[in-house]
C-alpha cells in the first residue's frame, strides 16, 4: 500500500489536557511523532523564562505541536471536508505542516535566538530538508514531499488556503498555545469557543473567512489573545529572567572571544560563539543542556558569569523601572556612568528592554509585511475586514503600546555606598 | 517584630492552576520559597517519566510543594483556626513542613534512589538541619525550629495531629498530588470534593478524623488514588522508560567502577558511583544534568550506554509482557541464556519490573508499617474506620495487585535470526 | 426528496452545556423537536422535587432529551459508522427513540405516576402512535416508522443492538443524566470519560460491548452512579419533599371522592382521580399546573389540602427519621395510635419512604427482568461480565441497601402537649 | 443572645455551581431564605424568556440571590475584614440587601412590569417594610432594620460604601449574574477573574474601588458583560417570546376591560387589570400561575388570546427582520394597513421591538442618572476613571447601538394571497 495512504490498524490516542484527545490515524504521522528531532521539542519550554513567574507554565513545545496538528485535523477531518472550496489532496501536507511547524525552535528561543543571531524558522527549514529523520519520514510519501511541507510552514506554498491554517491571524498555531498556555498558567482568560469558530471558517480560494455569524466568537478570541499579551506574555517578571538569560550567553560568547579558559569544555556552544552553526550541533542544543552549563558556569572563575548564571538558576531576579528612552535619555547616559564608576558593568547590569522585541504582535490589520486580516463573510456573500465590523476589534488593533523597562540587580545596591545611594536617586525618581 | 509573626506588607499570591491561587502572608514562608534549595524543585519533575506517556506530565515539585503548603494554610487558617482540639502555636511549624517536605527529592526520584541506595526523606532532613539557605531561614524563627520542622516531615513529631496534616491516609500531599496530576495529565479521574472534606476534618488530639456525613466524599477520593494508581502512576508505558532510566544508570556505575575512560568527564556523578553522597554534589544534580549526562553518553564508545541513553531521549521504549515469576520461572531462566546467546546483555535488556516496587499503595488499613486508617467519627462521636462504614472502601482495601512485567527491546530482535526467533516464540506464547 | 433522508440546508445547533453543542442535520429531527409535546417537556423538570435541596437543579426533560439524542447522534455517526456489525439502516429510528424516549413523562413524574397508577412508558407510546403532532411527523417518514419507534422504546424491538443504545446498563440515557445532573446540581461526582466509553463501545449482533482496555473508564461511569444515587438521587430531605407532593395528591383525590366542593374547579384532574386518563388531559398536565394548583389549595378549606400544598410551595417539609419496619414494628403501630390520638391524620402525616421504591437501581447483574449487564471484550474476543473483572464493580453491584426512614411534621409538635410529649420521645429515641 | 450576633449550631451550606458552595453563618440568614415569598423566587426564572433559545438557562432568581449573597458574605467576610476603611458594622444590612434585593421581581419580570406598569424594585421594598415573613424575620433585629436593607437596596442609604456593593457598574449582582448566566446557558464568555477582582477592591469613603494593578480583570469582566448582553441579553429569538408573552398578557387585558367573558374565572390578574395591584396578589402570581392561565387560554374563544397563548406554550415564535424607524417610516405605515386589510390585528402580530427598551446596560460612565463608573485607584492614591485608562472599555463604553427590529408570523402568511404576497415582498425587500 502506497505509505500516504497507510493508515493504522487503530486510531491512536494522546490524552491531552486541552483537546481531552489527540488522534492519530496515519501511519506518516505517528512515525513522525517517533523522530528524535521531534522527540526533541519535549525538551523545550513552550513558554521559555514564563514558569519562573506563573510556575504552572513547564509544557513543552512538543505538547503544542501536537495540539496545533489536532485543530488542523479538525478543521480538514471534520469541517471542511464535504465542501467544494477545499482541495482533499492538500490533507496531508496540512497535517504535517501543522505538526512540524517549530521543529526548529531552540532553547529558550527567542533569547537564544537573539544572542547568536539566528531564525527558528530556517532550522525548522533544514531539519524537514536535512539528513534528518524526519526527513526520511516525510520522504517516504514522496521526493518532493518534505519541501511541500517546508513550504507552507515559509508561507511560500502556492496554495495560500493550506498556509493559511498554520499561518495567519486565526490560525491552529495561535488557537492552541492561546488555549493551552492560559491552562498552564491557570489565568481565566485565553479561553474562546473554538467549536463554533472552526463551524464558521469556510475555505476560499487563497485564504480561509469567518461567517459573519461567528463575529462574537472572534471578538472573544481577539480579546483573549490582547489579555494573554499583556498579562503573560510581556509580564515584566518574566522578562527580567528573560533578560539574565540573554546576558549570561552574552559574557560567556564574551569570553569565548577573549581566550577565557572555561573549567568545563564548552564543546556544545563552540559553533554558535563562531557564528557557524551546525545542524547537529543546533539539534543537540536544548534547555536540559543549558541549564546543565549555567550549573557548570556557577563554578566559573569569572565573577559576572558566575553572578549571572547563579542568578538565573536561583531566581535571582533583576528589578525594573518603567523608562522612557526619548524623555529619559540624560538619565540613562548618567547611570551608565555610575554603574561604571561602581564596578558594576552597564553591558550586563543595567538593561533596558522593550516589548515590542517579542515575538508576539497583536491583530495590526494593514501594516506592511503583517499577516492576512480576518475577513468577514457577509450574508451577500461579500468580505469586511474585521475591525469594520467590530468596535472591540477596531478599539484594539493597529496600537503598539511601548512598554520599555530598564533592569537592574538592586540587591547589588547599597544604600551606605554614595555612588550606590545616587543611582538608587535616579532609579526611583 | 519576632521574625516568626513578621507579615508581608501585602499578601502575595502565585497563580496556580489547581487551587487558583496559593497565598503568601508570612515573611518566613516567602523567605522560604526563595531559597535555591527550594527553587531547585522546578527542576525536578514531580512525575517522573510519565510525561513520555502523559505528555502533559510535565510539571515540577516546586508546583506540587506549593500546593501542599496552601492546602496545610487553608487547613489551619479556615478550618480549624477556631477548633479547640487544635493547637493554633503548631501553625508555622506545620505550614513550613507541607512546603519543604519534598525537598530532597532527587531527579527522577524513584529511578534514582534506587540505583544509587539513597533515600530522599533523609536527604529533606540534610538539607534543612546542614548548612543551606533553607536552614540559615528556618533558623531566624529559633534554633529549634529547623529540628521541628524536620521532626514533622520525619513523622517522629510529639504531636501527631500536625503530622498527620502532611503523612496520613488523607494529608495535603496526596490532596494536592491527586489533583494536579489530574490536572496536568488531563485524565477525568483524579477529581474529588476537596472543598468538603477540608469542611469535615476534625482535629483530634492525635490525629484528624473525618465527620461521618463526609463519608462519600471520602470514598470519591480513595477512588480517585485507585484510579490515578492503575491508570497513571503504574502505567506501563512509563515503567519502561523508568527501567531504561535506571538501567542507564547502572551501566555507567558499572563502567565507572571498571575503570571506563569516559569521554566526558563525569563529575557529578563520581560520589554517587562511589556511594559516598555529599550534601552539595546532591543538590547540585537535578533532571537538567542527568538529561546533559543522557547525550554526553550518547556519544560514548560503550556500546551499551549508548545504546541505553539514546533510547531515553528519543523514547526507543522497551516493550513488555505480563509475567508471573512463580508460574514462568523456567521460562525465565531460558530467556535469559538466549538473550546471553544473542549477545544482549540479559542484566539490561531483559528487565522484570514489579508494580509494588512504586512508592505508591492503596488504602490498606491494619498493614503493620502502614500510616494511621482513616476513621469516621459518628453522630455520638464513636470512631470508625473507614473500610467498615464504606462497601466500596472495603473492596479495594487492602488487596495488593500482583503486576509483574518483563521488559526488552522488541526491536533488536530480528524474525531472521534463529535466535531471536526462538526468543520472540517464548515472549509471544 | 425523501423525508427520512431530508437534510437541513445548513446544520443547526442548540448550545448545550453538558455537550457544548447539540447538533442536528435531518430535518426530522428538527421538525419532532418543534412538535408541542416534545416543547411541553420544558414544563417538567428532570430531578422532579430535586431542586428543594440541590437549587441549581432546574433543568427539564427538555434539555435531557436534547442530551441523549446528541449522545445517540455521536455514537452512531461518530463511532459506528464504519463498523459492519453497526446497520447503518438503524440510524433514524435510533435518534428519534433518544430524543422521544421521555415523552410520556408526567409533571414530579414518580410521585404523580405513583398516586395516580400510571406507567409513563406507556404514555411514551400512546403520544407516538396517537393523535399527536409527534406521530405526524414520524408517520411522514413512513406508515410503520411511528410503531418501530416506539417498539425500541419499549424494547421489543427485534435488533437489540439499537434497543441497547437507549436502554441498557451503559446507554446513551444514563451517560446524559449522570453527566447533566452532575453539572445542574453542580457535585463533583458524576463526571466520567465518555469521550473514551464512545471509543471502546463494540457493537454486537444483539447487544453492544465494551472493549477491556476501557475497564477503567466503564468503573468510573459505575462509581459515578453509584454516587449519584447515595448523594443526589436518594437524598432524604427531597424525599421529603415528594412525601408532601404525593400526600398532597392524595388528599385532594380523596376530597374529591369524597364529594367534597372544591373552591376553584378540579377540571385538569378529574380524569385522574377518576382513574380514566386520556391522552389530551395527560398532555395538558405539566408542573406549572400542577404548581398553580398548589396554590389554589392553599385557599381551601380543608385543613389537611391546606397545609400540605403550603408546605410543598413554601418549603416547610417534613423531618424524618430512620426506621427499621423489621425491628421497629411495635414502635410505628404506637405511633400511628399517638398521631390519631393527637388530631394528626397518619394517613398524611405519619409516612414511611423507602429508597428502593425509587426508579433508580444500581449495577446488578443476574437479576431476572434486569437489564442486559455490561460485557467486557476481551483481546481475544470472548466476553466477561464486568464485575467479575472489576473488585470495585463487584463490590457494589447486586447490594441493594436498604433505606426506610419515617417522616413526619416535626414543627406541628408541641414539646408542652403530653400526648405530643410521647411522640418527640419515640421518635428521638 | 442579641438576634443579630446569632450564629448557627453549625454553619450551613449550598451546593452551588457557580460558586461551589453558599455559606450561611448567621440565623438571621437562615431564617430570611425559609421565609415564604424568599421561596417564591424559585418559581420565577433568571432570564425569563431566554431558555427558550438557550435550553439550559431554566434557573430561578433564588439561585441567583443566594450567589449575591455569597459574593456580598466574600467581600465582607474575607476581604474587607481588616481594613479600616471598612465599618464593620455594616455586615449584617450588607448580607440582607444582597439577599434580598431581587424579592419583588414578577414573573417573566421585564414583561410583565412593562404590560402592567409595575416596577419591581417598589414591590421589594413593599415585600420588606409590609406585612410579610420576610419583615417580621428583619424586625427581629430592630424596628429600624427593615427600613435599613431597603434603603441600600433603593440606592437611597447613606452610607454609599454599602449600596455600591449591590449597585454599582461592578457589584455582587452583576458579577453573579453574569458567572451564572454563562454557567447554565453553556456560553463560552461569562468568565472573569472574580477571585482577583475581589482581592483589588478597596472601599473608600463613598465607594469601592480598584487597585490599578488590577485593570486587566476589570477589562475583562466589562468584556464579559458585553458579549453577554449581546449574545444572550438581547437575542432576537428569546425578544421574540417576550413579545408574544407580552402580547398575549395586553390582549387578556383589553378582553377584560372590554367586558369578555373569560371561561376560567381570572382571579389572579384581576387587580392587576385593574391597575390596582395589592401586595397578596402580586406575590401569589408566579411564572406557574402565567403559565397555567396561558393554558386555560389556549381553550378560550377569542381567536387571537388563543392563537398567541398557544404560540407562547408550543413555542411558535414569531420571526424578524431588521428595521429602522427613522428611515422605514412609510413602510411600516404601509404594513400596518396591509395587516389589517389581511384580517391580521397589527397591534398584536406586528412589532416593533427595540434592545435599548432592556433593563441592561453597557458601562456607560458619565451620562447623568447612571450608575458611579469605575475608579482605578493609581499606585500614588489617586483615582482615575477605568475608559480613560484602558483602550478595550473606551472602545465599548457609550456606544448605545440601536437595534430596532419587527416581529411577525411569518407562519400565517401565505404566498398565494394577494395581499400576503405584498406584505411578504415589504419585508423580504
Amino acid at each position: 500500500m502506497e505509505y500516504a495512504t497507510q493508515k493504522l490498524a487503530e486510531e491512536k490516542v494522546f490524552k491531552d489536557p486541552v483537546h481531552r484527545y489527540i488522534h492519530v490515524q496515519d501511519q506518516l504521522i505517528w512515525d513522525l511523532i517517533a523522530t528524535k528531532e521531534f522527540q526533541r521539542l519535549r525538551r523545550i519550554k513552550q513558554l521559555g523564562t514564563t514558569y519562573l513567574v506563573f510556575h504552572g507554565a513547564e509544557h513543552s513545545r512538543f505538547s503544542h505541536s501536537l495540539g496545533v496538528y489536532e485543530i488542523v485535523r479538525r478543521m480538514v477531518d471534520d469541517v471542511f471536508v464535504n465542501r467544494p472550496e477545499w482541495d482533499k489532496s492538500e490533507r496531508l501536507v496540512a497535517l504535517c505542516a501543522g505538526l512540524l511547524h517549530d521543529l526548529g525552535h531552540g532553547p529558550f528561543s527567542h533569547a537564544f535566538e537573539h544572542v547568536f543571531d539566528l531564525d527558528h524558522e530556517q532550522f525548522t527549514r533544514r531539519i524537514i530538508l536535512g539528513n534528518t529523520e524526519v526527513n526520511e519520514v516525510l520522504s517516504r510519501v514522496s521526493d518532493q514531499f518534505p519541501q511541500k511541507v517546508s513550504e507552507v510552514i515559509a508561507k511560500t506554498y502556492p496554495n495560500k488556503q493550506v498556509v493559511s491554517l498554520i499561518s495567519s491571524q486565526i490560525d491552529a498555531d495561535r488557537m492552541d498555545y492561546l488555549q493551552r498556555d492560559a491552562y498552564f498558567t491557570g489565568v481565566s482568560y485565553g479561553h474562546f469557543d473554538m467549536e463554533r469558530i472552526l463551524r464558521v471558517m469556510r475555505p476560499q480560494p487563497d485564504q480561509i473567512v469567518i461567517k459573519s455569524t461567528g463575529m462574537h466568537a472572534i471578538e472573544d478570541y481577539i480579546m483573549s489573545r490582547y489579555q494573554m499579551y499583556w498579562q503573560v506574555y510581556f509580564h515584566p517578571v518574566s522578562r527580567s529572567a528573560e533578560v539574565i538569560l540573554k546576558k549570561t550567553l552574552e559574557r560567556a560568547k564574551f569570553l569565548y572571544k577573549d581566550g577565557y579558559d572555561f573549567k568545563i569544555s564548552i564543546d556544545h556552544f563552540t559553533s554558535f560563539f563562531e557564528g557557524n552553526v551546525k545542524l547537529a550541533d543546533y539539534i543537540a542544543l536544548d534547555e536540559s543542556i543549558i541549564m546543565a552549563y549555567f550549573q557548570f558556569w556557577t563554578k566559573e572563575e569569572d565573577a559576572i558569569l558566575r553572578d549571572l548564571s547563579t542568578r538565573f538558576l536561583n531566581r535571582k531576579l533583576f528589578k525594573f523601572t518603567d523608562v522612557d528612552p526619548a524623555k529619559d535619555w540624560e538619565k540613562l547616559v548618567q547611570l551608565e556612568k555610575l554603574f561604571d564608576e561602581a564596578g558594576l558593568d552597564p553591558n550586563y547590569y543595567l538593561v533596558m528592554d522593550s516589548s515590542s522585541d517579542l515575538p508576539y504582535d497583536f491583530y495590526r490589520p494593514g501594516e506592511e509585511g503583517e499577516r492576512v486580516p480576518i475577513y468577514l463573510q457577509l450574508p451577500n456573500k461579500d468580505l469586511s475586514e474585521l475591525s469594520r465590523s467590530s468596535d472591540i476589534v477596531d478599539a484594539i488593533s493597529g496600537k503598539r503600546r511601548t512598554d520599555h523597562k530598564l533592569y537592574y540587580p538592586k540587591d547589588l545596591l547599597d544604600v551606605n555606598n554614595p555612588i550606590h545611594e545616587r543611582i538608587i536617586a535616579i532609579l526611583d525618581a
